[in-house]
């Protein structure tokens, strides 16, 4: 407390110069040095020793600038970028589908992407090598040493806990129990962040999609294996153990049955990884078939309930719906229409905006709030009053 | 942001010394100058110059200290204590059967309670004129001037809105549309804040009750129309309009029924006021009537979905059942034991501890908030970076 209001050490303050001087630099645009003077409200002595550190470990970088017209008097103005190149980040999905990878550098501007089809069989080894052998590829590609990775982010379905477990993952084989994080630190020299694929396409729709501008969101990934993440204030809600928003098991309370039940047309129940075979019993719905429109209509009772679930107990100002059921016609109307009907205060519904690329997209903007964290940050985490 | 940096102004630095220097004080016991210079880690001159100013303004007073033994040279050692007889506050609920007040000092010490029970068909005309002799009697018999008052909390079931509006109460004739927060006003010149009962009751409980020192709580206000209230990470999650907990809505989904048919023996629906009517139910359970005890189990699997639907989205580490139903044989375990079968991550059960006061409790916390948070907040609200 006294510390605070007296002034605090000098390393601090020295951290707290450079992080101002850099959030002035971050938009990568060049800035003279009695811009940035003016820009962060400190000395010009104390801007020319930030910015000679800041050269010296390769974050700035000083660039000439043809364009003065040098009817100037003086000394020339020096002009100086935040070299966005000095580090990178990667976002990584881990799906039972697909593996998918997305390089971007220290200001999150994306440099390489790629995906590759996996079996839904795959056991975990052999899944983790082809996460191992994409991101070889995704960095070969772009020209990015492995060395220059600041923060990888990875979204994976299941109960995530903080340190990167899988508490329970059950649509990949060989998932629940394993110790991701630590897995995939073997892989890399910088943090390794795992986290929920649900809770990583809020955070993405929330960035750059359908929730942009929304504090309060809750994202649900439409499927037979419904999960959601949510963000309140801004911020992602994990929960106590990293378990909020699993809202498929509601469906074991009572008389209810389970997604792959409710759609089936033979009485026999459908495989909940088998997409194709629900694919086929929607299209049948939509063609006119009457036992297919009896089952699609469960399947909706289902996840309207499901989502009223969520939004009963949370109140959100937006739900956004992804997964594959979001891109079925059919789907948000309804949807829209009873949680009008149910809900006390009725959120509103928009489709994600993402697409495929979502859950690698949320992991991206993790890795890059490490980064940010590092950079930017004023106060560091904890430090505030109260 | 380079204000922050290189100063502010000197009457915000006044109003942060003035806060520290009353953070040292606010245990109640007396304090030497030199303690406080110590304590605080500002100058001796400064803090003298604090203490004069809080004592004009009537928050401290300087204390006689007869246990001074004498045998000590120099000037006598300066005593010093926080007057929280200064101002009082007001913890009040407005229930469907009672109407309950508590009064307190600036420190939250209870001076004196009163609780009137009210007939449920009271209209919101002789409802609000009952708040109004409850509070007066509570003063008049404290010795406690209305002037006084620096801060007044209201609880009261339904949504409720951050102005005060109920946006939806069914449970009290005319209480849908109120503007609840400016009939009140009225009646005190100090801050008036109205909010869900459920919602304080989570607060009650995380402060002096069954959740202290759990950061993620469910409170479960359980009965015909159940209701819950959250916090997370030791605040309480409002939702974004107010309606966050509200489940008793999730019946009117599928073919579930409403508790008032759940429990009925006779298969005409109780009414979902009628406590009394219920409490016989649940007797003729426990003595071994057939039709009562299937009755007692509809409504336990009820409140079991309930519950269950927001552990899932919330994923907290505790949940407190309160509310009339906690308080009766067989509603705990049973719920516990369900809540294992059918949560991912189950979450600690406990049952309230802070009894019928547990509503009037939460808002007299939520008024000593905003009595702190004008004496000891260090940072404004709203000022902390990023």
């Amino acid at each position: 407390m006294a510390d605070r209001l007296t002034g605090g050490d000098s390393s601090l303050l020295r951290r707290i110069n450079a992080a101002v001087t850099l959030r002035a630099l971050r938009d990568g645009q060049s800035v003279t040095l009695t811009q940035l003077v003016g820009d962060t409200g400190l000395s010009r002595p104390t801007v020319e020793g930030v910015i000679e550190g800041l050269m010296e470990s390769g974050l700035v970088a000083e660039v000439e600038h043809t364009q003065d017209n040098g009817r100037q008097r003086g000394r020339p103005a020096r002009w100086f970028r935040f070299r966005a190149e000095a580090g990178h980040i990667l976002g990584v999905e881990v799906g039972v589908h697909d593996i998918r990878v997305i390089l971007a550098d220290l200001t999150g501007e994306v440099l390489g992407t790629h995906a590759k089809p996996v079996g839904e069989t795959l056991d975990a080894d052999e899944r983790l090598s082809c996460v191992r052998t994409t991101v070889a590829e995704v960095l070969r590609k772009a020209g990015v040493s492995r060395d220059s990775l600041w923060a990888v982010a990875v979204g994976t379905p299941g109960i995530v806990d903080r340190e990167g477990t899988v508490r329970l993952g059950t649509a990949i084989p060989g998932w629940t129990g394993l110790d991701l994080g630590a897995r995939l630190r073997r892989s890399f020299r910088c943090p390794v962040v795992i986290e929920n694929d649900a809770n990583l396409a809020a955070i993405a729709e929330h960035w750059q999609g359908a929730a942009v501008g929304k504090g309060d969101v809750v994202f649900v990934m439409a499927g037979l294996s419904p999960g959601a993440g949510s963000l309140i204030n801004g911020r992602l809600h994990r929960g106590f153990g990293g378990a909020a928003g699993e809202i498929g098991a509601l469906h074991l309370l009572g008389q209810e049955a389970t997604p792959e039940r409710l759609l089936s047309t033979t009485g026999k129940p459908l495989d909940p990884l088998d997409e194709a075979a629900v694919a086929r019993v929607l299209r049948l719905a939509r063609e006119g078939d009457e036992v297919a429109q009896v089952a699609m209509d469960r399947f909706l009772r289902r996840l309207v309930h499901d989502v009223a679930a969520l939004v009963l107990a949370l109140d959100p100002e937006l739900v956004v719906v992804g997964g594959w059921a979001a891109g079925l016609d059919g789907v948000l109307e309804p949807l829209r229409e009873q949680l009008e009907l149910y809900c006390l205060r009725a959120p509103e519904v928009a489709l994600a905006s993402l697409g495929s690329e979502v859950v690698a997209m949320g992991a991206l903007r993790v890795a890059l709030d490490h980064v940010e964290e590092q950079l930017f940050a004023v106060d560091p985490p904890g430090a505030s009053a109260r």
